[in-house]
């Protein structure tokens, strides 16, 4: 363990599962659940209902959810054999009726008899479509919607601890990036590497890893290639876009640009100006300023330097307990910035026989952006 | 690499892509959407889209759906930044027709053009119900169901390439669990050594760790509980339920328990009564019996030694793309086993102070079952 790694470590302990997940938070989303017009809000394991509650729960083909009524106590449905985890989770100390259902019985029957009467409901954004019919189905007189709407404005604002666990996840990949040039070797395939970046994702403190990106050469200029049996060459950029999600629950994602040798000269030119673009979209964040605004402060500089058709997409997506959600920095987003927002800065310029991307996440503060990665950004070029 | 290891590389060699993804899958889809008097299949990233067109897809907020009409050739939607990634996937060789969609367009009014006047369209079971209710917005004139029934009986049969996948992914998990005994010490904690657990499901060639349980005493009694900061006593058994995908997209599951020292004697009596009752189960298959029968031969076994009320779950589940699909070994299935289905026999008895579980896949055969998971079934005892 390095000082850095042992830095991080102890600041880890900082953020506890309270302070990340407020008990509170139930009573603010019961609030935002009657503002919205909806009877309740239905929540199916993933980041919203880990975001109310701090349960992980385990997504599968049995119904677990948080139900919201906007004008009665909140429960949590799990199936029997669930019933310890979910009493043992965060949601368990949360005072909450638990109500378990068994192997042969419908837990969509229980959730409509408790809903009886109710006209609208939303669901978890992510809930998965067979189980909204089969709610739907349960509620014949209930109009479904999706409840990301009702819990998009607290979820885009990250507290101080939720900030926090979003520092401790980039202090993680960044650890990860450090490592990245022994693992790039003229001669290794992009596959071999990415299952190097893997093992070092979990290594590094992360508990599962959420995506492993190694696009050489030509592979490069594909955004979201991911890995192959390419064998790297010399003189080829590399682009690494790596992340994983930390025991806390949030999430990391940066990309950085290697090469293995020297790279040729075309790429060294409009590396430079993707490294302005980045950099000037970082400049634009600040309160007020709209998430379009910044994707074209990227925009600006790749199209001024003739590279404009090689941008292929949005500047970047905003980052907590999912690697995407709102805001999205995208032209027509015009819901200015505020603080405690958390996004991507990833401009990208993609050729064709190699691209490159440079990837930050940074936190919107009350005078511009804390960057959550702080490796260089410069291209590193590596011996070997 | 040892013998058993090297059999399975070169065994590996002998499923190709378009084995086990075979390009007319597609049709044998369109005939099932038309037989289910379905106007199309709308079918986001997952293992439904996985199975028709062998395409392992980014799941995102960015649309990529394959659309199969009943009445009209199948094509893939993709956002433009993947489209060299679906262009070099399987789908991309199934002369499929597709469309991207650029960052500020709106692909599900792409989609409903495209089936304007559609009355019954089904959507993958996974979907995310923001999309499904996009769609369904975007399609007034529509009933929305769940493709999963219309899929479910081809994914249910396995086809040889497919069993030969299960196959590796069960001989990757046995040498995963062939390790366990060099990481389980009293002293340990259930997430270190959950943490090594995932480290060797990687290197043993999955591509993702789905889930490390490992239930040290008491946790034990929780069938799905995962990891926790207990530490590991002396005596006391632990359930170990691991698994992971492979690169074929196959998936692993198999549950071994472990002790550190001798286990109390109550334990290794209903422990004996355990492994009759999986043996029992296993015993059951064969083509004709229905599920709740195989999951009658555990039970009975278990009750009639008293017990009954330990055993909290069903029997078994599917497996194949998914760690849990159809069919479900439960009571109330009495869809007959057929030649080719792929399931887990895990009966389990959790009485409090410790639990046990022992689960194996297996594949119906002709006259019975193939288990896919080789490692010995008598509990492990570690001295350490």
């Amino acid at each position: 363990m390095d000082n850095d790694a042992r830095d991080s470590a102890a600041s880890e302990n900082v953020v506890t599962t309270t302070a990340l997940y407020p008990p509170e938070r139930i009573t603010r989303v019961r609030e935002a659940v009657g503002r919205a017009g909806l009877d309740a809000v239905v929540l199916t394991p993933g980041p919203d209902l880990r975001y109310v509650t701090g349960y992980d729960a385990h997504l599968s083909e049995r119904l677990t959810c948080l139900v919201v009524p906007a004008q009665d106590e909140a429960f949590l449905v799990t199936p029997r054999l669930e019933l310890a985890v979910a009493e043992a989770s965060p949601a368990g100390g949360l005072g909450l009726e638990i109500t378990s259902w068994q192997e042969t019985e419908d837990p969509f029957a229980l959730v409509a008899a408790r809903l009886a009467g109710a006209a609208r409901v939303a669901v978890a954004d992510h809930m998965w479509a067979a189980m909204a019919f089969r709610l739907r189905d349960a509620l014949p007189g209930a109009a479904l919607t999706a409840a990301g709407g009702v819990l998009r404005e607290l979820r885009m604002r990250k507290s101080g601890a939720e900030i926090e666990a979003l520092r401790q996840a980039g202090a993680a990949i960044d650890r990860v990036h450090r490592i990245v040039p022994q693992l790039l070797k003229a001669g290794r395939t992009e596959a071999e590497v990415g299952r190097d970046i893997a093992e070092a994702i979990l290594a590094e403190g992360h508990v599962s890893v959420d995506f492993t990106i190694v696009g050489s050469g030509p592979n490069g200029a594909s955004p979201h290639h991911e890995l192959s049996d390419r064998v790297i060459g010399r003189g080829e950029p590399v682009v690494v876009d790596i992340g994983g999600t930390m025991p806390s629950g949030y999430c990391s994602d940066s990309t950085r640009v290697y090469s293995v040798g020297q790279p040729p000269q075309d790429f060294l030119d409009y590396y430079a100006v993707l490294r302005d673009a980045q950099e000037a979209a970082v400049e634009a964040v600040r309160p007020g300023v709209t998430p379009e605004a910044v994707d074209a402060a990227a925009r600006d500089v790749i199209a001024a330097a003739g590279y404009g058709e090689y941008f292929l997409h949005r500047t970047g997506h905003g980052i907590g307990l999912e690697t995407h959600e709102h805001p999205y920095i995208v032209e027509g987003n015009t819901e200015p910035l505020a603080e405690g927002m958390a996004f991507s800065i990833e401009p990208g310029i993609y050729p064709g026989a190699h691209g490159a991307r440079i990837e930050d996440i940074v936190v919107c503060t009350g005078t511009g952006a804390d960057r959550m990665n702080l490796t260089p950004r410069d291209l590193v070029v590596i011996d070997g």
